[in-house]
């Protein structure tokens, strides 16, 4: 299939719950959904935006050719970033089109809570 | 009414869960709701993609003349594509214009958590 | 304000929950929340879609100008129009431009569950 | 990075609920997420539309040169406008393209619902 989507997305909205409740596989996370349907491999480069201080990043990722990958905010890097419990935003730029999709899980009270939302394609 | 919508549609998050808790009624699942509103049947393709092999199907579906049908990604095939509890991402193709909304029901732990957005229109 | 959005919007995804959970203020319900930013009254015709039967419609309700009005589908009509826990879709048709944002508040289980999307604006 | 986005957005979905359940931090409330990725601070003039009287506002705000926002709708301002447990809508207007997602968090009942999508860019 050919590459569908854009090269440029950014999801104002970004906080990773600081704490979860239930089973592991319940554990609070938000995530960039990113789908690749193309037969290039996808370069994305992720920077991250606070409200008190300079952008961090871009941090790189790799989408193979057909495929999607679910990527964790907090798995991004080995360091606390973006912190816990704070609010952030994101920008994706990959080398070829992708479609980006933004999910939480929030578990913090008992039961969960889901939001999701495709992200706002810029170009 | 005239065929409303877009003939492609990408829907990256996808992960039907794996449990349930409460009624038959609550069973958790994932849905792309697909509204056909012009005066010929709608055949529609949906390809699976996965974060870690090539793609599944086409799997072909119709969605009659001004009808809507909420199709469940676990209901596709009769054998377990999608495997539960794993991600993977959908495109769909309609033959004529459609409209595309994604919607999940995770009732994993006590009381359900919904999610939903528009299905990104790619042409 | 000038008149924003578009005249013609459609929602595939469709459900009123049957049952609710906890007071009259959290019982179930889906609604079509439409933003009329401009100096005229907006007119606006909503058609229903099911998975098995012709559509129902056009419904007509106002939006007056510089208001906003969150119309309950349940509210659309004296009769069971859409029934309750069936699946159906909805096409919006405004004589000005407007904007529509979908919403579901589900609370058949204990707690609530919320889903939104802005809805496909179609021209 | 370069200015992303659109300078008018429209959120016709608002409804900040009136009571809350558990910590301080899960605290039921509506926000506008704004992302203002370029090097000028962003001034963004918030009007609110309600269902029954004149729209209030603008409210000023700024969102500075590379920095995310995430207003609460209830922080607006001094007074209680948008009054809580009350249907409202939105347009905000920037002198710079930004991004805006919407975002509630109800903790009505026991545990919390969430629900966002990225509002409708206008132009």
């Amino acid at each position: 299939m050919e590459h569908l989507g854009k090269h440029v997305w950014a999801i104002p909205e970004g906080f990773v719950p600081g704490s979860s409740t239930g089973p592991e596989s319940m554990t609070s996370h938000e995530t960039a959904c990113i789908l690749n349907t193309g037969d290039s491999d996808a370069h994305v480069e992720i920077t991250l935006f606070f409200p008190d201080r300079e952008p961090a990043g871009p941090f790189g990722i790799t989408v193979p050719a057909r495929r999607t990958r679910h990527q964790r905010f907090s798995e991004l890097t080995a360091d606390d970033v973006p912190p816990a419990a704070a609010d952030y935003a994101s920008v994706l730029v990959s080398d070829v089109p992708v479609v980006v999709q933004h999910t939480r899980l929030d578990s913090r009270q008992a039961a969960n809570a889901l939001l999701s939302t495709i992200a706002y394609g810029v170009r």
